[in-house]
Parts: C-alpha cells; structure tokens; sequence
C-alpha cells in the first residue's frame, strides 16, 4: 500500500464545539482538529473550525438538519469505525458539549465495540453559556442554589416529564431544544398557579444571528410570535432571569402601575 | 504621567478557566488573557495559563484557600474596579465556569455600578466535564433525560434543600462542594429508601492529581475513606453513573451471588 496513512491506529475523539462562537472552542478540542485524519461534523458547527485541518484530511457532513436527506445515527456510528480503521484518527465534531442530550456516549461505545481508542473533549454546553452571554446567571448566591438541564424533546420526541417536577423546584431551569413543545410548558406552569415565573428564550445564542426575548410565563408566548424566535433556541426559566437588564426595565415599568 | 497604561478605558473580563487541564480553558479565554493588564486568579487555576500574558501584566492570586489568610469577596470586588482604574483590562480567571455557583455574576455586577464595562467567557463546568472525562455522561437516552447540578455548601454553609427532591426525580445529579455534607446526602438516600442509588466521586478531575471512587449510597462513605478522597472534588449521583466501567464490574461482580 502507498497511502501511508493507513498505518494509522485507529482512533475516535469526541470534541464539543460549544455554543456557535468559533472561539468557545477549547485549545484541546482545536488540538484534536489539527490532528485529525477525518472530521465528522454536525450542523451548527461554525466552518472556520473546520480551516484548522491537516490540508489531506477529510471533513464530511453528518448534520441531522438542513440536508436534503437526514442522516441517521446508525450511519453515523458505521462512518466512525469504517473512517477510523481506513484513515487513523477520526475527530467527531459536535455542537455544545458531546455528553448533554448528543449522543455522544452512543458514539462512544459503538466505536469500543469495534476496539476503537476514545478521548473526550468537553465543550462549553449551550445550557450554561448562552444564558451567560445574555447577562443570565445559571446561580445566583440567594437567589438559586441550583440548576436543572432538561430536554425538551426527548426519545419519543415527548416534553420530558421531568419538567413538571423541576417547576416545583427552586431551581434555574434550562430547557434545550424545547420550542416546539413551549406552549405545553406554558401550561404546566399556568396550572401550577406560577405562571408569573420568569423566563428568557434565546435563539442562534453566542452568534452574529442571535435573538432573544424576556418575559413571564403569561406573556412568552406572544413575545415569542411577535419576535419570531425559532429552534434552535435555548429557554430559561426561574427567578435568575430578572438578572437580564432588558426584563428587569419591563419589571421597574409593571410596578410603576 | 509617563505610564502609558494608565489611559486604558477600565474593562472587567470573566474568563473561566475550565475544571483543571489547562488546555481546556477556551480560544476566546486564552485570547483575553493575552489581552489582560491584570489577571486576577483563583486557587485550583493552572500556572501555566499565567505564561500566556504579557510581560508587564500585573499577575495576583485572590484564591480564597490555601492562603495564610482568606481574602474575602469583598476585597475582590475592590480589586477588581481599583485595577480596571488603574491599569485597564481586568482578567478575573476563575476555575470552572464563572456562572456555576462562582459569585461571578455579583463581581460583574459591583464593577458595572463603577461604570466599568464587562464582558463574559464561559467555561467548562467540572459539573458535567469532570465526570465525561471518566466516561459517565450526564444524559443518556433512555436513562437520563435531563441533570440537576447543586451546590452542596449554600450561603449558610449548609446543603441545598433542592438535593431532597432532586433525588426524587430521575434527573441525574452532580453535587459540586458537597464533601462535608457526602454522609447527610447519604441520609437521605437511606430515608428515602433509594439507597442502591449509584454514585460516583471525582476529586482533582481532570488533572494528573485524579482520584475517584464508586458505589451506590449504601457504600460510598466507606470506598471515601478507603480511598481518601477529599475536596476539592464533584459527586454524581444516577443510572448514568453504571456506565462507568469501574462500577460496571462490580455490579456483574454482584449479580454472580
């Protein structure tokens, strides 16, 4: 054989992305790209990651949205071990951190089954920073001792149950990938009696597109049509959200009645 | 005046440095340190991420243990405006992530009332870094359909009420500065008659000072002493915690009986 990289051992790395912004990548995870033989990335990955190749690597599309076509996740894991025993070290691109809500671990293990090397990189996760670029605080010394990450899509693409419980909470709560089921939310809190909770959904967060809007559980709805906030967008709800400037000037305007 | 410095507009950056390995701090973070005219850092932040300066930058440590003394949060929120007047961009490197239970959105805060403008750079949380990086994803479908990170020391020095109904739910949990309080969340487990519930404890994660252990709740207080595990270090608590390839052994271990 002439191709020398076949020699190559084969090997997996799991890198997070992080929220959008190129630059919340980690120095590690940009390591791991400069390094990689094959780059399998998702949708929503920033492409001047993808600059910092070896010039002879392969970088391959595996997104689940915007294709003609989506691809499906058992494709995904064969692409890993047919890439990483045909070229060495395949680098698995994805959006936020790769062990909240992405499957990643599912990568993982099918690749360990096959005898597969892995490492992972952590990636800053949506759920934390893009409320923090917005001035939001996850926790907030008197004010939450606690934060709950939900998704609000789960297996059965259902509203996880989990959410009815974590309103009753002191918790900040975080719902990822939630729009879709937001009026059910809604809902849940209406009939709790605590629809005057706090909440903050922000859209393409840490990025030149991002869009947002603040409001209560009474009112998000109507904030969220007139704004036309979309997936992929990240809801926040409890008491931290009055943190945000723009909501705490609507709040000092409520209490001038 | 002939120090040039002395005419930077005064600006406050939060960078948080990630849970420990220096080369998980961000691109974004790295940058701003290289920017600073002043970092001030916290215990348990990597030396090696003070090389990255420049030369004349004035380099403090505000860490609240290891000290002779503790400086306090009061002192440091002086700091920070005193030296944004003084030499301009303040770097306030803090360990993890600064809007994780890091009293970084009141630092932000106090030097805004200053008139000095702020920015933030998320971090990686030890909160779902720490236990990744041994292979324990905090979701994972069909087992763990959301998280609920809580600090173990409230303001009160006293655990967080959240953790009884937390353990309630079957979100996974990750307690962070809970080691004093390890026996009274195992009493709770016990009164709540869940006390198979799995449980993993990492301390120095992911630094070459690692240590951990597991179990389930009924245990893990004796695997602790056993091994010595101390502060600083994350407990994770759910199903998710049987992925772990150590505890996995065991389990196969007790069901040969």
């Amino acid at each position: 054989m002439t191709d020398s990289t076949k020699y190559n051992r084969p090997k997996l790395t799991l890198v997070g992305a992080g929220p959008g912004d190129p630059d919340l990548i980690t120095v590690k995870g940009l390591k791991a790209i400069a390094n990689a033989d094959v780059v399998l990335y998702d949708a929503l990955i920033d492409k001047e990651l993808l600059s910092h190749t070896k010039d002879n690597a392969v970088k391959l599309y595996v997104g689940k949205r915007g294709g003609m076509r989506s691809i499906k996740q058992e494709q995904i894991n064969l692409l890993i071990v047919k890439y990483a025993y045909e070229y060495g070290h395949v680098v698995r691109l994805k959006g936020g951190d790769p062990f909240v809500f992405g499957r990643g671990h599912e990568e993982m293990e099918y690749a360990e089954n096959f005898g597969i090397s892995t490492e992972i990189i952590p990636g800053i996760t949506s759920a934390i920073s893009v409320p923090a670029l917005q001035g939001i605080p996850v926790t907030r010394r008197g004010i939450s001792e606690s934060f709950w990450v939900i998704t609000g899509s789960t297996k059965a693409g259902k509203l996880s149950k989990d959410i009815e419980l974590a309103a009753q909470s002191t918790a900040t709560i975080v719902v990822l990938m939630g729009m879709k089921n937001l009026s059910e939310i809604v809902s849940i809190y209406q009939r709790l009696g605590i629809s005057q909770t706090p909440v903050g959904i922000i859209q393409n967060g840490s990025t030149s597109k991002e869009a947002s809007c603040f409001g209560t559980m009474d009112d998000i709805l109507d904030a969220v049509s007139e704004k036309k906030i979309k997936s992929p967008a990240i809801i926040v709800i409890g008491k931290v959200v009055e943190t945000h400037p723009q909501l705490a000037e609507v709040l000092s305007e409520i209490n001038h009645y």
